[in-house]
């Protein structure tokens, strides 16, 4: 008998899925239209329809149980709570699942989920203190504290995106000014672009650049050309980005900071940078102490190891 | 036969000390002046000698540990690590307490003291996430996270005083622009001070305060008496802490801010104003959630308190 558990990483546009085995091996997988204007039993439905079909032609294989990271899951009530880009409301997601898998079912936001994966398979593993941040079109993060995972008073600690790094700073939709993701995450790209573009308008890349679908391979070749406007574009969001996990790490006091996702597959070009100017922002007692590192689990999995990975700790299986 | 543990809180200046019951009953306590400018060992040979005399007076009274309270103290290494204002460089203050007395001895810092303080005998007793605040010359802070201290990789978690709330702001003694307590302090209050004696030189109330020696029931009493100028000094200070507020409560997920020390006495004249603009910072799913609180404890007693808590809940005792 091979024990998997379902990990699910429900997104704004996709919803990724895997049998996860206690080693992190991952046995099927797959991925989906999240379809967030469609009720979230239609979700439930499609995959349930892939795992069953698989555990069907897979007797050897034994469900334990799920785990499933979302936007705004909250690990306390097992309600994703008005998810952005999905038109769900309020959704209690775990008795949803309830209804098509006898198991245990654990919730919780898609950023910890990640960072759980981090911790459980990849290189985070002897890491007590770290916070994982994934850069897609927002900021987000998961944070570990003292070998666990910080929720806070309601479960939604970590909201690295809107840490405010300037008081009158860039509008965000959340309502306040100057958040984090603002200035470092497909949308705060977009708007230093933006920004730069009317400053240099005959600058040959920054007019390359559609704000609206700016591509990050764009401009990490014309980094790797040598093209100082690009090079300049990273600096400017290191140096934000930096003065940000500096806040983070003196409240902290951290191990690490782990990039996952889209921009940072940059690697160093936007990591680089940012390592220098963060030492430009830390106390005495911190600088030289903090790695800022690029995740090397890959793209897509690092939710469902670490979502299935809640299911594992929860007792002795 | 009475258990006591002995709760020390170093000051810069003073140092306060107490045998405490397990319920929180100080039964002796007494301050000393730190004298940071001497050796360590002569401080701990001086409150050794009226700890010692009262015990040999009250043989009922067995002393069952030492939990101690000091600037940079390591909880972790038993170190107090440079302390400000005090010429000790690095000292191993575990060992040298152990050479006089002979039972278990547990070291934090100062504002981890506090905090615990509050949690055990004040007002944060059914708290599990939030922050202690102390304002004094500077600004310190201990966390609860999940219903324990969060001290971070090294021990060092919790320097809110260094959040740096302007990335152009005001230069700090510890080499940073923009730190908390260069606002929010006796520091930061005498900053603000000089600044608003240049803007407005004709001002009679801030032309009465001598920046190197502010008191702050003055301003409490020209508070009290409608002193625009007074109240604006407050606001002021109150938009400041209250952004830095907001952006521990976004990475952490908080219940409550607790507020302690000198110009904490202040009460709703700082706080008032904070509560208020601390809702303009915060995000929608942490609005009219957070409270801001000024602590019960009588001063000088959440240090010795918390430190001796320490020992309470380090067994079964």
């Amino acid at each position: 008998m091979k024990l998997v558990v379902l990990g699910i990483d429900i997104g704004g546009t996709n919803t990724v899925y895997g049998l996860v085995e206690k080693s992190g091996n991952i046995v099927f997988r797959g991925q989906i239209p999240t379809f967030g204007h469609e009720p979230v039993e239609n979700l439930v439905i499609r995959f349930w329809e892939k795992v069953d079909s698989f555990l069907e032609a897979h007797p050897e294989c034994e469900l334990s149980g799920i785990g499933a990271g979302a936007p705004n899951g909250n690990h306390f009530t097992g309600l994703i709570q008005n998810p952005p880009n999905l038109s769900w409301g309020d959704v209690d997601i775990v008795s949803i699942l309830k209804e098509k898998f006898s198991c245990e079912i654990i919730l919780t936001n898609d950023a910890n989920a990640a960072a759980l994966g981090e911790k459980n398979y990849g290189i985070a593993k002897d890491m007590s203190d770290f916070i994982m941040i994934t850069l897609g079109t927002g900021l987000g993060s998961g944070i570990f504290s003292g070998d666990n995972i910080l929720y806070g008073h309601d479960s939604m600690a970590g909201e690295m995106g809107h840490l405010s790094i300037d008081q009158n700073g860039r509008k965000c939709s959340c309502g306040l000014r100057g958040c984090l993701e603002m200035y470092v995450s497909a949308k705060g790209i977009k708007e230093t672009v933006i920004e730069l573009q009317k400053v240099n308008p005959g600058d040959d890349f920054l007019s390359s650049l559609e704000p609206d679908s700016i591509d990050g391979k764009m401009i990490d070749r014309a980094i790797d050309d040598g093209v100082e406007s690009a090079i300049s574009l990273y600096e400017f969001t290191a140096d934000k980005l930096a003065y940000g996990l500096a806040q983070a790490a003196t409240i902290l006091s951290l191990e690490a900071f782990i990039f996952y996702g889209g921009y940072s597959q940059a690697g160093d070009r936007l990591l680089g940078p940012t390592r220098i100017a963060l030492e430009t922002y830390l106390m005495d007692n911190l600088k030289g102490k903090i790695k800022v590192l690029q995740s090397g689990l890959p793209p897509g999995q690092a939710g469902i190891l670490g979502a299935a990975s809640l299911i594992w700790s929860s007792d002795r299986k």
